[in-house]
């Protein structure tokens, strides 16, 4: 594990940016030009939209290197990044990566954050395709561009959900947020012990929901399969009852989903239960799911239970009924939404 | 002066996100969809390839809040984006914005910085198509992102200069620089002071290149019009001679530029002259400039000297011969570039 640690400026910038994505190679047709010019250039096609999107992660706010392994950051920065584009029901082919760097960021660490970035590009057929680095005075800090295509007609915003359309979801939700929680937990308790020994057994979804989530770009294909463009969609980042609202917002609509529908994993459940954590409040404002909630008429239905791994959790309604969250027991409770405030 | 200071606690992120984002109309027939959803979308054409490029500012390295105003920054980080979409010989469309915002930042902040970012995209021509905000534990961070078309015949990369090609500068380089000394010789001098009177009389020009620099899009129609499509086109971001290098490692080239052929304003002399800085080291490795290094035809020596405001500054020539400024009296010196390193 003893790597040698190699100063950035032994490279220099332009040295490092070539050690860095010497090892990229474009593999998507649409990418005429990569790497290492002013800008990338991207081809385009007449009845297809390019879809552009940009996300930020801050050491210290969106991760914390005490317990964020960098080849994992760099597959977590693409995953935020193309999530993105796969929620407008597009295919994502290309990234742009911007580091800000700070002094004790070494070669090495890049090296690997730049293995997971490549690591998820491969698996999802996207190209790097240009960047910018910086030095950065404090933290560590990632802007991923992402950039896709579809057709027109395909493409899906937030703001074309319907009355009575279903509210769909893919995957299960809350997991990385427990993943998060556990990993904190065990910072906390092995602090300043020579060899840690962190207890993880049994939790390694949920660490890998949290450290290494996979955009849900495999659902844009199956959904094209089964004719299905959905009305409205979004990807939840800042947890379900966030993205619900914002869906309505876009829509002009109200929204009913049902507490029991709610798709939470077993091991989820297991870790809430010992951390005394309410798993639907992990689901509902957890966030960082990066799984797809969308809406689908009514007459889909048969087709989005075919596809299987997708939960069919409620139905839009009329916008002055509002957005509700009804219990078992049949209690509606307001949807309320969280954003970040900046910290001190 | 005495504004009212708003938390962004008190808006919450998506209160924050409409009040900046609600002024800014689409212009663009090629956007499609700008701020509010997941991504952008853009309309693609047949004939032109997509142009993207992405950028960051840290606080602290590449701008200084006790003499950058907020209005300037936007402002200029609108040009830092679009600059390097000009740079490939495409017309800049669309950007996007991502911001890292620390508790020290007012909502009065981000209406100035937004104020800024709307002037210089009704300026361009540019629509603000989406971003994304984040908590930052320390500094104030910019992302740009920018998108251009240009039709793929037109585009200039780095690697197409040739033996013989005319080295073209537009504008006047060293005065971002010469008025980044000045702001810091400034603040040095009056810190402390109840009531400062900074000394920047004859110096609004190197002030203006420094806070509110302005991208060479309009060269790209010159050039259009003279039927000039560059054989290479970089922007002046680091200084002179890193970026004749950089067309010379793409390109697979030599160089030789003129020291008396550099263009340098009379105010950037003047000031050097006074804080005794020399004002070819200013143009070599200032950067900030923002303006156009390419290379053209022998042939076209007539054209580009019709269009005025470009100088000839030297010729490309073979690769074994290396790159070097000539100076008046006859000496060669090596071009050497510069890159950041990180900072304590």
């Amino acid at each position: 594990m003893a790597k040698g640690r190699t100063e950035i400026a032994s490279l220099g910038e332009f040295g490092l940016i070539d050690r860095l994505t010497s090892k990229f190679k474009k593999g998507n047709s649409s990418t005429i030009c990569g790497v290492g010019d002013d800008a990338a250039v991207i081809e385009a096609s007449r009845d297809k939209a390019v879809v552009v999107s940009t996300d930020s992660m801050l050491e210290g706010i969106d991760f914390d290197l005490t317990y964020f392994p960098p080849k994992h950051l760099g597959y977590k920065a693409v995953t935020k990044g193309i999530s993105d584009v796969v929620a407008m029901n597009a295919v994502p082919e290309q990234i742009t990566i911007a580091l800000g760097i700070s002094s004790k960021i070494s070669v090495e660490f890049l090296d690997d954050f730049y293995e997971g970035v490549a690591f998820a590009c491969k698996e999802a057929g996207v190209d790097l395709v240009g960047g910018d680095t910086s030095a950065s005075l404090t933290g560590f800090v990632v802007n991923i561009t992402a950039v896709g295509r579809a057709k027109k007609c395909d493409v899906s915003y937030r703001s074309g959900a319907k009355q009575h359309d279903l509210i769909c979801i893919t995957g299960d939700l809350g997991a990385p947020y427990m993943g998060l929680r556990l990993l904190e937990r065990e910072s906390r308790v092995l602090q300043g012990l020579e060899n840690p020994q962190p207890q993880f057994e049994g939790h390694e979804y949920l660490l890998e929901r949290y450290l290494k989530p996979r955009a849900r770009y495999d659902m844009i294909e199956s959904l094209r399969k089964e004719g299905i463009v959905p009305t409205s969609m979004i990807d939840i980042t800042d947890g379900l009852a966030s993205e619900v609202l914002q869906i309505c917002k876009a829509s002009k609509c109200g929204a009913r989903i049902y507490l029991d529908h709610i798709p939470i994993a077993k091991q989820t459940m297991a870790l809430a239960d010992e951390m005394n954590i309410d798993p639907v409040i992990a689901a509902l404002n957890g966030g960082e799911d990066y799984e797809l909630l969308f809406t689908v008429p009514l007459d889909k239905r048969e087709s989005i239970i075919k596809l299987g791994c997708i939960d069919i959790i409620g139905h839009i309604t009329a916008e002055n009924t509002g957005a509700y969250l009804v219990t078992p027991d049949g209690n509606d409770i307001a949807l309320k939404a969280q954003g970040f405030t900046p910290k001190e």
